[in-house]
C-alpha cells in the first residue's frame, strides 16, 4: 500500500452516546473515509474526514438504478485495550466480488483494509467495551454520475462509516421465531443474492413485515425454482444440527456466503463436530423435527454472531426447536467465536487482526 | 387536490443545451419537485425549488438496502405550442405500486399528477420541439433515514426532476440486435421485478455489458424458473407478429407492466389486429421464424416507444427477422403513437393531457 490517505481534522467532536442507548446503527463517529472513482482517474484521493453530509445530484445514479454494494464488520476492544478486528480481509474480498457482479469498478484490497484500519485506530475512543457491544464498521460504495440512463456509472464514492453498536438484536442470546417464506423469494440462480448489494435488503423487506405482522423475528428464504431448499435467513446463515452433524445449504449462487458461516463450518471441523454443506429442502428438516433427530437450529451472521432459532413456522405447521432453549453447541460456537474476538480465547485458527 | 405547492423562485437560470447535444438523461433544468415523508407526518411540504443537490447523511438508508422506486413519462410540445402527457396517470399508478412492494409508504395520486403538471408547466421552455425530442419527467422515491438495520425507513423523499432529451436509442428508429439471455436473470415470481425499483436495473447491468461485448445492443431475459419463457428487454417489454397475430408475455410477477405495452395491445385491439398476451417460449420463436412465420419483434417502451428487432441470438443460434427491416406494423404503431403523443393524430382512445 503506497497510496497515502489524507488526514482532515475536525475540531467539532461529538459527544459519544451511553452504552444503553446504543442500540444499532443510531450513532456514527466523528470521522469517516472517502476515496472518489472516476472513469479517467480510476479510485483516487483516499481521505478521512469529518463525518459529514454527503452533497449528490438527485440525478446521481445510486438513486435510480442502484448500483450499491456494502460490507459489514466489526472491531473489539480487549481487556488489555488492544484493537481486533475479526477477518476483515474476508469482507475486503467480499467487497470486490459484489463490485464486480454489480459491474463497479474493483478497490485495492490493500488500500481498503489500510483504509479501514487507520479509521478504526483514529477512532478507537468509540469502541464500547461492554459485553456485547463493538464499533460496526461499514464500508459502501455508490454510484455518483449524474445521469439518468441504465449502464454502470462513471463516478462512484466509496466511503467507510463507523458506529458503536450494542446487540444487534435488543435483549441478549435468546430463541428467535422464523417465518418459512414460501410467497416471496429473495434471490435466484443467475442474480445477484450471493452478493451484498442494496436492492437484496429492499426486496426483503415486504416479506419481514409480513412475518413480525404474524408474530415472528425473521424470515427464512426458500429457492426460487422449487420453493423446497432452504436458503438462509435476513441478515444471516443458518444451520441444523441433525442428531450428531450438523448441516447448512451449500453456496448455490443465490446465498450469500457469510463469514460468520465460513468461521462455524472451519471452528466445528478443529472441534472434530461433523459438519455438512448441502442442499436441504425444509420437509427433511420438518421430518427430523417428527422423528425427534432436530435437535438444534441456529443464524450466523456478523450482527449477532450465533442466533438460536427457537420455533420455525412452514406453511401451517409450527414446530418448537430443543423446547425454545439455546442449545449447548449454539452456545458453544458463540462464545469461543465471542471470545476469539474479543482476545478472551486462543485464536486458533488466526482470525483476529490486531491494529 | 388540496395541498398547496410552495415554489421557491431561482435567478440562476441555466443556459439551455443545443438540440444536438441532448442525448438521453445529461441535461436538467432549473426546478425540481421535493415532499418529504416522515413518520409522524406523513407526506408534508410539497415545494417546488431550484434544481439543486441534495444533502444526505452517509448513513441513509437508500445507500444501503437500496429503497428506491422511480418513473419515467415524457412531456411533449405539438406544433400550436400545447403541452402533452402520455397517460400519466397510468405512471403515478405504477409508482405506488412500486412504493407498495418496496414497503414504501403510497403517495396521495393526486397530489403526484399536479406536481408533474405544475412543475412541467413551470418549464415549458425547456422541452425541446424537434422530431423525436421531449422532456423527460422522473418522479422518484428515495429512503433517507440515517440508520444501518434492514427494516423500513422512517424518511423518505419523493422528487421529480426533468430532463430534455433526444432519442434514448442514438440515431433514429433502427432495428437492434438483441442477446437472449440464458445465464443471468432479471426476476423471479415472488420478487420485484414487476415494479420499477432500482436494484432490478443494477442486477442487469452485468448482463447487458457482456452482451455488448458480443456486439448486441439489449438483453432479453428469460423466466427464472426454466429458462424458457420469454420475459422482457432492458426497459421494455417485447412483441413478435408471428403470421397474422401479434403476441406477448402476459404479466406473471416478473414482468414490469410497461404503458407503451398497454397502449400497444390497446391500439392493435382498436384497429382489429390480433394480439394475446401469453407465454412465450424462446423454441417457438425460433421454431416460427424456421417456419418462415416470424414477421416482426419489437420492443415497447417510454424512452424508444417503439424499438424494431432485426436480430436474436439465442445460445449458438441467430435469426434475422424481417431481413433487418423496420416491418409495416412496428412502423404503424410507432407513427401512431408519436403522433397522438405530439398531437398530430386524433387521440381516440384519450390518452394525453394537456396541461
Ligand atoms: C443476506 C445475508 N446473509 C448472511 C449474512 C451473514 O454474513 P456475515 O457472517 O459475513 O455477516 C449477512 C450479513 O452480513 C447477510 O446480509
Ligand atoms: C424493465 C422495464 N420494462 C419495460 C419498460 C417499459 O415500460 P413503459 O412502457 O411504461 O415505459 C420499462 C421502462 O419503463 C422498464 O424499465
Amino acid at each position: 500500500m503506497n497510496q497515502v490517505i489524507e488526514l482532515v481534522k475536525t475540531n467539532a467532536k461529538k459527544e459519544k452516546p451511553s452504552v444503553e442507548s446504543l442500540g444499532f446503527g443510531k450513532y456514527f463517529t466523528d470521522y469517516m473515509f472517502v476515496m472518489d472513482y472516476q472513469k479517467d482517474k480510476g479510485w483516487h484521493s483516499p481521505k478521512i474526514t469529518p463525518y459529514e453530509p454527503l452533497v449528490l445530484d438527485p440525478s446521481s445514479m445510486v438513486f435510480h438504478y442502484g448500483q450499491a454494494v456494502f460490507e459489514g464488520l466489526k472491531a473489539y476492544k480487549t481487556k488489555e485495550g488492544k484493537v481486533l478486528l475479526f477477518r476483515p480481509d474476508k469482507n475486503v474480498k467480499r467487497l470486490n466480488l459484489s463490485c464486480d457482479r454489480m459491474s463497479i469498478p474493483t478497490l485495492d484490497e490493500d488500500v481498503v483494509l489500510e483504509a479501514i484500519k487507520q479509521l478504526v485506530e483514529l477512532e478507537k475512543d468509540w469502541i464500547p467495551e461492554e459485553e456485547g457491544t463493538s464499533l460496526y464498521i461499514r464500508p459502501f460504495v455508490i454510484a455518483t454520475e449524474p445521469y439518468l440512463g441504465v449502464r454502470p456509472a462513471g463516478q462512484y464514492k466509496f466511503m467507510i462509516i463507523l458506529s458503536p453498536v450494542g446487540s444487534y438484536y435488543s435483549g441478549q442470546l435468546s430463541p428467535t421465531k422464523i417465518y418459512v417464506e414460501d410467497q416471496y423469494i429473495r434471490a435466484v440462480p443467475g442474480g445477484v443474492g450471493y452478493v451484498k448489494t442494496s436492492g437484496n435488503y429492499a426486496a426483503s423487506l415486504k416479506a419481514q413485515e409480513e412475518a413480525e405482522e404474524q408474530g415472528y423475528d425473521q424470515v427464512l428464504w426458500l429457492d426460487a425454482v422449487e420453493k423446497k431448499y432452504i436458503e438462509e435467513v435476513g441478515s444471516m446463515n443458518i444451520f441444523f444440527k441433525v442428531k450428531g452433524e450438523v448441516i447448512t445449504p451449500k453456496l448455490n449462487g443465490s446465498i450469500l456466503g457469510g463469514i460468520t458461516r465460513d468461521s462455524v463450518i472451519q471452528l466445528l471441523q478443529h472441534w472434530g463436530v461433523p459438519v455438512r454443506e448441502e442442499r436441504i429442502s425444509v420437509k427433511d428438516i420438518f421430518n427430523a423435527y417428527h422423528k425427534g433427530e432436530l435437535r438444534e437450529v441456529f443464524g450466523a451472521g456478523t450482527a449477532a454472531v450465533i442466533s438460536p432459532v427457537g420455533e420455525l413456522k412452514w406453511k401451517d405447521e409450527q414446530i418448537i426447536v430443543n423446547g425454545n432453549q439455546i442449545g449447548d453447541l449454539s452456545m458453544r460456537l458463540y462464545q469461543a467465536i465471542t471470545n476469539i474476538q474479543l482476545g478472551k480465547e486462543e485464536d486458533v485458527l488466526n482470525w483476529t487482526v490486531e491494529i
